[in-house]
């Protein structure tokens, strides 16, 4: 994502973590002057995401900060391995590292997360999305880090595209008054995607020409059997109830998309830290 | 926490969801008119935090929303409780649903994260208490959580508290020097704690005359070892490396508090979801 | 759209006219107290949008306005028809008449030009359509007033759809490389359009699946001959020097949309007006 | 205006443009690496303005961006002007497009506008000015454009000048009162103005040492007498039903000034594009 | 001041007497359900300004608290007396407190020393008038204090009025340019004020027109002569180094304004507080 | 304080300052091109805080600005001392003047009132500290300039610390519940301070087994009864009535700490000013 996109996220956070006096401790305890050198780390394997906001969160705090990337977003890293390094004044690092480190952990364990689906499914041909449900304020992020990690992104918001779910259905006083509302409203970049719970409102939903459902919550059984029926005519996509341990099961059924909440509401975080030390001038240690 | 407060995440989110154009959707297919109620129900059982947040999304989107909650943010639930019920204009509910789901999930689930540590040490007087590495943007919301699953809260950003870490250490030019700049520009009523790997930081500290310490990522037996040695005159933390299983070997210790980065970085989703169902009046019921 | 969405962009138009110090003639010339109505008119015939927008300035300066529309948003009058009544402090009503009556005339003239090209095309089957060629801040209630003159919405920003244009195209290193990197890129709810300037160049998006293309500036022969190539394989949309004058020959074509960047950045405002009369009680008037 | 100003507006509609997700097209085609040369050109003639603020998009989605201006604000150019050349990366230059044209055009329509005005009162003395009739969000940017135009500015806003329009005289109950209300309230550096619908009015405010009146909505006539009755004694504003056919006869009853709000809220965009070329370098040209 | 305007300011400042985490004394030690009244008091003589600001802070905090007043804003209150009641949620009143007496002192100080000012001069007919010396951020609000003070507005910001310093005229190359240039740039509503050191100055000034000048820094005698020469042609301003001391003196000169810094970023706050009790209901009381 | 905190502030003021039209004078009057020297000079004795805001002030308008600081924060300077030249274009360095030196002036009024009363307390070993009765919307930077005085600060806002006043005892029904209920909430982090008016309650906390103490305009009599009492269990801050004559005679009664809100709410602003001269290259004045 553009940083200019991401910088107000991270300012936000900033101002989160500093209040209203900054880092007291830094302050209290550090030479205003003192340059040091600190070097991102993944403690654990994982893939990695938020690698540049992570690091704008240092150039926010002091603009003279100097980073170095020793691996790309989406990479895949093993514990131990050093990600970059920022070098500048010792305070600023100490003092932007933990809003670094909690846009990189999470990112990162969505972006991990993510992976290790499509590594599941690989073959099927499946496509892994997530969904809406994702952490107020970070959308966009979560969103990157899920392609980051080999998905593919859903809408981004309700603006961005029409799904009819099952309450639009209901207040709509029906699958065809909502449909035809959707069709009236929607401009043509958009497609118009229908929720359905059984094999019938999916038969419904062909038949007024719906060419991308969601199949929520259905079994194997009937997800294979609306693959059949729809025989290519429309993307499937399957979602609700698809737990790590069912994974393969339902990419087998031969749907096109499936779209997971936890891949951004639950991922736990990646361990990641920042090693600082102060930066010793060759001069100074020549001279010994 | 104040409504006062939490409000512009409330917005914030709403308008990363509403983004340009609004719920299209729901515009597209349901009457501007129609009333409705809807239901937030807990699909797994756990504990409530940040139902007065997921109301507010309701209220923001329609002022005219309104809220019955049939719980209290805290209590512990069972799956399938109903947690409030909202009535107003059935577009709107629609509008609001996922953002107020996204944080009522998101919040619960720290919540409930939190009681199940909390219940685990049950008895040894320790409390459990989370630390900065939070999501960024949410870190008032998470903390209240923490407090609601039954933790305490450790200092909520850099300017609340002084906490000297191994970088301010090194980079001060040794504990001493850390300890001293410290206390000069602490306030009165703020503690200043210190960050120690061992047992010989530990003594060091005490003679400096400190009275709060992290211990980190110590073995139980250094942990017994510390809570021995102080002897009362400090307040001790262990943080670092308590994994779950671990949680309760490291309470049984005698430190005071526990600090755990996932009980806000990585505890998973609450399942929560709203039911939608229009306003029939009883007039139009009884008249048939 | 949604008076969540609108607000913040009436508030700032709001505090762009009253700066740092307010409405100085109202406060220097009319008593606080004093209660009056306001009735806008349009001045000349056209269709309405920015109804609420404008009714919402009156609400922001002074929550206790009362209003009552007239007309709804979409409908079409003539000169000298009343479209609504505000009723409140009078000093509010004058604070807010510019803001008011500056969105209102400004979304009303491009919903007007809209409608004219409506009607200019009827019975064609063309759609008629916006672009991002918006003013800038009013992108939303610009869009919102092309669909109540009876337009449809073209992608709303460079987020939510695809569109691939000479300087991609000529950027990417050719049409196949822009096209494959746009499929593995866009999520299942975002329709992939082309852009091209000639046959040849609409044969060679047909033969890689493309089945939305922008017309770029063609002949009406051109137009005629791509519609014929296509046959309904693919969605057309006719761009670039459609002149007023030339609305009807493009929509003959057979296309099935027209872009027209004018109906947003060049849409003469619509002539509307506030009258402001003293509210005299019955009880004084009858009094006498 | 100061870029300190106008940034805001930018960025505004920036990220009106970007969405959540930002450009996905140009991420989705082009190489990240990929330098190229854009050129902002004027399609057909007209005097520029905005074109700073354009510049200024640009150099906020890439701060690294080369601009080179090759006209100033104010210029009056011919179709196919070369206004400016941009460098950076490809990406960048297609993400900002938009928002810097649309500045641009809208701007540039103004200031156009403007110019044509006065020149068409070229040698009667008079003053051309606009009114707060200005598209919401964009006063201060409008305003100067048509002084880029030639015009001159009225009053900014509802706080930086005092202007009795018929409103304030019904609501203050008399021209008395309100000049006196006025007078009391006015800073040494505001002057006050008066609008009158008839000569009677125009005498009456005379008798009141008013210096300045709007005319309002007068004949050619009543304008002449009133220049006759005033006899320098105030500035004399001419407004109201000022078309574009009837500006040389307005001006040519001597009047000081002429407000028009069409300036600003009905001129059409000027016609500008870019044009963007990838980056060939020397070496490589005169390698083959 | 309309509230719509100064409503940012005061929340800002809620948002940084909260915090991250609010009234944590207040949420410890008083029930939530708890409904209590407090009564402002000015602990000393003065003029009361920001009272309506006061009562927002609470309002903000808690929309259901209800505000009387018992005093208008410009009066001029002993000590002891009661301005305003709120009664609402104990928590509330307590948590918006030290924001409302923190707006209210400050504002008030500034009311009542322009009043002393005001009260020294009476007789003379000169306005006392404040400067751009405000503290940052309150410009309006502190503007608002001295005219319920009983002063006079100077210009609210460097946009609204045109003061030639001695800054300028050293800058343009000599008084003739600058004011030349001012008057290119003036519109018809805007003053040219110019700042003189001198009489020779003086005299330059009015030989180009000038009809306002700021004799800055001068002597008793040369204000005195100023005057004279001037003859009623133009609108006198005293300034600089005009201590309360000399403020009579000054003001015999004959000059029309007199404008001090002092007046905005030097007044001694007012003591103001707020006494809190606990709404014992009636029944309650009856019922013993 | 960070400038990254800080620096929101200062584009507040500056925005204030400059309206929506920006610096009217400068414009008119100065050539765009002219490069210009700005020395700022304090015109009274004192101690200095708000340079480094002052400065951002300069580079905000202009980010080619070059600053030169010749004193540091903190640092006692007597009348005439010249503390930093800022060097870039002439119109930029006076558009941000007034708010550079309206920061400057506030904060070093602050800093020297601090340092005042810390010489008058020599010796004594109380500690100077401020409250949270501050200027709205500057209390990080207030609170900053009364530690450069020599003060030390009190906590910064409701949420990062716990005192619990008279109002807090009333309305908790006693001053055991009250401090019960704080107990509980409060981090081990925060420290929590009671409010007393008399020996008595002192008595009532050090029962409690509190440790900090506000003696809330207690006589001096008073005061040494409560040093002795205590014998240096708790923490005892003197509070309310000291005006600067009593503050010696306070310091000598033994309390640790002394709060005085005038050292923020009613410091008189220190007097600094900028002398601009245009920048005369070397080779132009050789030449002659």
């Amino acid at each position: 994502m553009d940083v200019f996109l991401s910088r107000p996220l991270v300012e936000q956070a900033l101002r989160e973590d500093l209040g209203r006096a900054g880092d007291l401790t830094s302050e209290a305890t550090i030479s205003k002057a003192l340059i040091a050198d600190g070097v991102l780390i993944a403690r654990a394997g994982g893939v990695i995401a938020g690698l540049e906001v992570a690091l704008e969160a240092f150039r926010l705090v002091d603009p003279t900060v100097e980073a170095e990337r020793f691996v790309d977003e989406g990479d895949e890293v093993s514990a131990g391995t050093r990600l970059a390094r920022v070098r500048g004044r010792a305070r600023a690092l100490l003092t932007a590292e933990r809003t670094a480190l909690n846009f990189l952990g999470h990112l990162s364990g969505i972006a991990s997360t993510t992976r290790g689906v499509v590594r599941a499914v690989e073959g099927t041909g499946v496509r892994v999305t997530c969904t809406r449900k994702t952490t107020p304020g970070l959308r966009g992020l979560e969103k990157e880090a899920v392609r980051l990690g080999g998905g593919v992104n859903h809408r981004f918001g309700l603006d961005d595209g029409i799904l009819i779910k099952d309450n639009h259905r209901v207040l709509a006083g029906g699958v065809r008054a909502a449909v035809l509302g959707a069709r009236a409203r929607a401009g043509h970049m958009i497609r118009i995607e229908l929720e359905v719970d059984t094999l019938e409102e999916l038969d419904e939903g062909l038949a007024l020409g719906i060419d991308a459902f969601l199949l929520d919550n259905m079994s194997l059984d009937d997800l294979r059997e609306a693959v059949r029926r729809v025989g290519g005519r429309a993307v499937l996509e399957a979602s609700g109830g698809i737990t790590p341990a069912r994974v393969r099961e339902v990419a087998d059924t031969g749907v096109h998309l499936m779209s997971m909440g936890w891949l951004t509401h639950s991922a736990p975080s990646l361990d990641v830290s920042l090693d600082v030390i102060p930066v010793v001038h060759e001069a100074m240690v020549t001279s010994t």
